[in-house]
């Protein structure tokens, strides 16, 4: 994840103020939070799965929550912070560091948008736009629009009626229908009896020049990575994209589509209409998924898949005739 | 179903003004319509599916619509009154009863909000509030969002931007993000050649506390009886949840899920992303849905159940492997 | 399609002007660009599936787009216009007409409502209307609506609050529920890397007589023909009709249906909740589509289907039986 501008951070903490047991080192000081691949040697990352232990090996963080067994993949020099449940821990640390970032409160600078702040930008009325947004020339925002605060919308973007925009970061000749809601804070938490625990959501979205979204799409903005649609990718209407998920470039999502949290998409996918893919997978470029199929593991490149779940589409025909 | 405060009732109707046919019984006097354990001594209620025979066998309406075929199954001093279509004649009762309660008009009362009428609550901008709604302290708002009359919303909720909430009970601490339609009719009707005869929903959407649901969902109002959804359950983006559902505690429902009319979920449940839930099920306590799952009859306490229709995983994955 | 009344339309242009190679037609002159079915003697049409074969010899079209394999089975009268990509070339002629027709930008002729321009019909806070819209007496519109220029809607319509309706003819007594967009253009693009081509989409909605939308519904304007909602016809929640669809009338279409691009639904259709429809099938009258199916192929009249891929129901359950 780049540097954080949606959100106040607290801190710096020394280690020891964050993990008692940990007074040993006094001198460690951690700054932020952030995922193994992104971590500098400031920050805490966390590792809790062995589909990131590549990751976890190379790490720059100074310290990582993690669990006993797994403890070992991470480097000499990254202190690891045993515990029995990772996220639950993240979780705390991360309430600790930003405290506004597990709900989302109406931005509280909005104000109707004016001329004199956005030059050469077209707004509908009852267009709200807080503090520190920014919106490039040619760009056309319609009715009742709310852009939330140091959102970044490029040029000769089109944006519809009744959308949302917060912790957002978007590109040139972009077009978001009405009835979007980008950037808000996924589905996150860890289950409680009577009171979850929310999971803050450091993250933003990130959207490519070019990228087409219709109407009443869902775009939830990262936990701790950010969520990212690649140059050029359309998405049709009704699609719901999960936190930290990451789609490539040239990429084209029917209506109704769902992909869950954390997966990635490579460039050049084509997902036919209501299709749903699970979350923490690893689909490769140029794969084309069947309209309605249900993705349940990592897709290699240039395949073709359908059904529920999902296999080659050889294998679906073949499974067709047996039946 | 509780009270009702959002609907202006016309009677009471004497039964043998209700039913021509009835006028044997000159006394009896109809307040109201309620469903078979909800009615109570002077509510006229309906029996029209052999799922329902226990509770027709204890319910304390003064009479109800049924059939030839199934009014033996109601108390001795409840009046059967024998109908062709259940449903249908149901439907005009309703509409004598509530004659404003098969349509959605846009509340009259609604004003913008201010803060002399409601203390202690942060409003966006132009956000509308019938009037008797009931907002407690701490809650936030966000712009553009409409509360109708009579609505009821509790402490330190948070309320996202583009909402529309009506005939709907809301406890403390609960988050509703952008964009959902909450308390509106749910899709109820007598199909008729031509112009189809609308139900009357004069039910209600009753949330209770540190409910989270998710953006762009859709909770329809009970048609006779509430909606419910229980304590500490979390709702992911685009859930659309059909009139009469009720959810328990503690449930974790993910993006894109439909749950069709009437059907009943017990505590701790999770449903993954897209899965559906057909109408009038009975979906026990502890019971784990897989994503894209298509539920089509009861479910047990403590299943874990997957596939379309849904099986347990145990005889998901065996089928699988038999392809 | 119909007159349009939604997009100005540059031309007429000399075919010659539109296709040098053609120079020796120069008097053929070019008013519009049309379906098969529907050109007149002046429209330019288009033709490159075989499941058109019918409609290619019935038109009249002066000219028509089609590729060396297909030509022959235009009329004789009709002037072959023989390329590689058919779409890719009708993209940039329709751009040529229709400059303005491949985004959708917010209507600048939008003001507040006011009953001195539209009288008996009742407006929520901040609706906004276009130049010559029409609204017709009894109608009713939600709170922050938007009903964009020369849209018609008929008498005693409710329209619900947060909506967007534009490109859109709506007859007597529909009902459109909070948050739905009708009318926005459809998922049509040629793909090219890094920018997509986008195709105008100059079609209209149509909705007839006492058709119901419920919450949240999506349904895109045609891109060449119109979209269609049959008379009496309901949609529950968050159903999504992409561009073309044309649907007969008395259907009733559950909550998360989707129905994917110029396919065409018979009368008296109803189909069960989630339940996808590819594009470009034909699904006769009275089919009954079951909840979660996945259609792929055409549909005689008064099928019952289900499954993935849908499937007769006797089919299905013998399926089932065999696992």
């Amino acid at each position: 994840m780049s540097e954080n501008i949606f959100f106040k951070r607290n801190g710096p903490y020394l280690l020891s103020q964050l993990f008692k047991d940990l007074a040993i080192y006094k001198e460690a000081k951690v700054l932020d939070i952030n995922t193994l691949i992104n971590a500098s040697k400031n920050d805490l990352s966390f590792y809790d799965s062995l589909n990131y232990k590549e990751n976890a090996s190379k790490t720059k963080a100074i310290a990582c929550l993690t669990t006993e067994n797994l403890k070992n993949d991470l480097p000499k020099d990254c202190i690891p912070i045993v515990v029995k449940n990772v996220l639950f821990e993240l979780c705390n640390i991360l309430k600790k560091f930003y405290p506004s970032a597990d709900n989302d409160i109406a931005d509280p600078s909005l104000i109707l948008a004016k001329n004199s702040r956005h030059k050469r930008v077209k707004f509908g009325n009852n267009v709200l736009i807080g503090s520190h947004a920014n919106i490039g020339e040619g760009t056309n925002i319609g009715p009742n629009t709310i852009i939330e605060q140091s959102v970044s919308i490029g040029k000769n973007c089109i944006i519809g009626s009744n959308v949302k925009i917060k912790n957002t970061l978007i590109g040139d000749s972009v077009i978001i229908q009405d009835g979007c809601n980008i950037g808000l804070k996924g589905f996150g938490f860890i289950p409680l009896n009577n009171k979850n625990l929310k999971f803050p959501h450091i993250g933003k979205v990130i959207i490519e020049d070019n990228v087409e979204i219709a109407s009443n799409c869902t775009i939830d903005r990262g936990s701790i990575d950010d969520t990212v649609i690649g140059k050029n990718t359309y998405l049709d209407n009704q699609v719901h994209v999960a936190h930290n998920v990451k789609i490539g470039k040239n990429c084209m999502i029917a209506g109704q589509v769902g992909i869950a949290g954390s997966t990635i998409l490579g460039d050049n996918v084509s997902i036919g209409g209501q299709a749903g893919i699970s979350g923490h997978l690893k689909i490769g470029n140029n794969v084309r998924i069947g309209g309605g199929s249900g993705v349940v593991k990592d897709v290699p490149d240039n395949s073709v898949i359908m059904g529920y779940p999902a296999v080659s589409l050889k294998e679906f025909i073949k499974n067709q005739r047996n039946d």
